[in-house]
């Protein structure tokens, strides 16, 4: 018999929880967004769960009003280094920039986590939305989303160029010859193109998986052909099975176009699971937790999602009309297209609408008991919509412990998860390959 | 009585050690540079050794020829977020360049690792001299060395406003009504100014610490002056006492100059230290390291550095007439006078004078007794010529060991260097007050 298909999870990690009124909980830590250790104290967490990752987003800016919830926190790449160092097997995710990075710094930032971390770094390549961010590094605002894409596009050749500068074997220390490297082994990027120049080759050698894991979570038009492209592993958020296995299917296809084994891309959804032991105890906490959201703060984060005024938008009333089209969204736009088609869909009121994103800002919220949460899981990876889940806990620390004690031994009895780890790097807890290195002179045959 | 003046100790960490020629050494790493465990451990050697903190230099470049020495390694920032999770007291420096990063990006990450080690983070502020590290940012070459220092002013400018953008007590956490911070007390760094535009607050909260410790390295005129308006600790070469002494009171001068207390700037000169149990087998163990140097190698770095082909340079003649004048060098300027002022003074061969570079690059080497180097710390320490010094040993990890184990014991027998820390900050080890926040509201007296 072979064993079922495996189950990937990872891990989504936010200062005290994916629910934005998480942090008023009596429990929740108000500093934790600064605090090394209980971030280190969750990915302990994630790898007794055998989980595959966890995960970092991030942007260079102070979003949203500070009076009203917890913003900012660590930066995600030095971040992971100090949990790489008390962790051993989970693999560890961050968010950056192309949009606000130079290719050289990020690519050797990244390769020395997955140095430090012996194989086990992920970057989730992001373009950054928005004015506020631009205005931090000189700009008046935002470059186009195409051009976000286009340059996003040569920042990864460039990076990928940069991990193969070095042949897994070029250091071969021959101390008595006093010859360190196989300098033919090394080689320069040599890279000339519309954005970037880079000559050299990088100062970081090649890591145990060959490269970190290209992670994308963009859903847009340009962000899928992206994720096609490049990704490796795939954020992403829908709200009904049907939405689920559409882009799933999209994006395989898009893949094999793009002349790469679908396989070697792996599509998360992301799921925001409010267990209880019961299923009325899971929706006590759902309402205890909506109950502590402040409507003016969520009318005015929804307010700058759909580019309106607050005003214009009545808590008790449906959304207006004469909203803008995806087409004239220039950041976050398949977030903005799922959140109209959910309210229209469901004729939700602003109020309500409120609710159903406070806990995970338009991905699928589900309450129920571990049992009913592990169906759900199975239900969408069985039914051709998940490769696995991107774990939301609405509440940190505890919503991960509790998934982690209480869903995650309802999935390996199930056969569905394993119970240790087998690999060592993050590339083969998700089954994908060691890239080829470009530069390596494959060996011909006689 | 009052207690001797206190000495600041820094290990300044290289892969296998300062020596070029250490990895050749039998029980030396090979892989050194990027085995995060190897510097781990360093730290924690440091940290037994009450030492102030630690140190690494950095380029974002490959340099020099692989085949010859390890070049490469690992990116300091992300090093020190690794090394913090594993340390408790020990101050943590890295190194980063002005030229080639964004002040937005670089404040954050340093406040990050300043957050992550509990106020212990150090940043030496470098603008990266050579045309080889332009080349990966899309330059044709280096920006002359005046334009440099004029961006790295106005980034630190820019850093400090970053920096700054949390007064200490923001974070009010008021979970009844719903208040996490006090946003009049988060303050956006609205900096308008030549190379950058930068609008918004960090989103890292201010450290226990205040900020990093500034760091500076470069000696040139350019240099002591931005020393003297940013610096809180300077890293310096000298081969003479003279020469360090001279040094020492022009930088506080320059210091008082510029409207600051002459003590809130520590200046920490290089010394590489042999140790043997006694004279001979210090020597010993200097000449076997020399004699492991390629002088081919030595031959084409040491033409690098005087900007002349390596043929010109005879390894059993002086140094050729007609070499540039220091004006005349767009890099690395000061250590380009010291070296030819050595080769002149001492009328080197350039086999010897690359035999004195090969164990600190134009650092003091000091081959003696445990006993021996503490005199000779105590030498210079007690003649106005540092107020510490910067430990750069020739072999690692056993140079740093063996510092730790039988030099720090005498210095601490001396009265001269603390037996425990007596604080928990990078600041307060090397005795620099917290800086005021410049937007902090000061209470007027009624």
């Amino acid at each position: 018999m072979t064993p079922p298909r495996q189950l990937h999870l990872n891990a989504f990690l936010m200062s005290t929880g994916h629910h934005e009124a998480s942090w008023r909980l009596p429990e929740s830590n108000s500093h934790a967004g600064t605090d090394v250790a209980h971030f280190q104290r969750l990915a302990q967490t994630a790898e007794r769960g055998k989980l595959d990752s966890i995960f970092f987003a991030d942007s260079p800016v102070l979003h949203g009003n500070v009076a009203q919830r917890p913003y900012g926190g660590l930066e995600p790449t030095v971040l992971l280094a100090a949990i790489a160092a008390v962790t051993e097997r989970i693999g560890l995710i961050a968010t950056a920039s192309t949009t606000y990075n130079e290719p050289y710094n990020l690519a050797r930032r990244f390769a020395s986590v997955d140095q430090i971390s012996g194989g086990r770094a992920g970057w989730n390549v992001v373009t950054t939305a928005g004015d506020a961010a631009a205005k931090n590094f000189s700009l008046a605002g935002q470059p186009a989303h195409s051009q976000r894409y286009e340059r996003a596009a040569e920042f990864l050749d460039v990076a990928k160029k940069l991990w193969n500068s070095w042949e897994d074997d070029a250091i071969v220390a021959d101390k008595a010859a006093g010859v360190w490297a196989d300098s033919s082994r090394v080689h320069p990027a040599n890279h000339r193109g519309t954005h970037f120049q880079v000559e050299g080759a990088l100062d970081v050698p090649r890591s145990a998986q060959g490269h970190p894991v290209i992670v994308q979570a963009g859903s847009s038009e340009n962000g899928k052909d992206f994720a096609a492209r490049y990704a490796e592993a795939v954020f992403t958020a829908h709200q009904t099975l049907a939405d689920a296995q559409a882009f799933y299917s999209d994006l395989l296809q898009r893949t094999a176009a793009a002349g790469r084994d679908p396989d070697s891309i792996k599509i998360l959804p992301g799921i925001v699971p409010v267990i209880g032991s019961t299923e009325e105890e899971s929706l006590r906490l759902e309402r205890e937790l909506d109950e502590l959201i402040l409507p003016e703060h969520a009318r005015n984060q929804l307010a700058g999602l759909l580019r309106v005024s607050p005003e214009s938008l009545q808590l008790d009333a449906q959304l207006p009309d004469g909203l803008l089209s995806e087409d004239e969204i220039e950041g976050a736009k398949s977030r903005y297209t799922l959140i109209v088609n959910l309210a229209r869909r469901e004729r939700l009121t602003v109020r309500q609408l409120i609710g159903r994103l406070g806990g995970g800002r338009g991905h699928r919220t589900f309450s129920g008991t571990p049992e009913q949460v592990a169906d759900a899981i199975q239900g969408w990876f069985q039914a051709g919509a998940a490769d696995g889940f991107n774990i939301m806990p609405p509440v940190l620390p505890s919503g991960l412990e509790t998934f982690v004690d209480q869903v995650v031994p309802i999935l390996q009895d199930r056969g569905l998860f394993r119970r240790e780890y087998t690999g060592q790097t993050l590339r083969e807890h998700f089954g994908l390959a060691k890239p080829a290195n470009s530069f390596e002179r494959v060996p011909q045959p006689a």
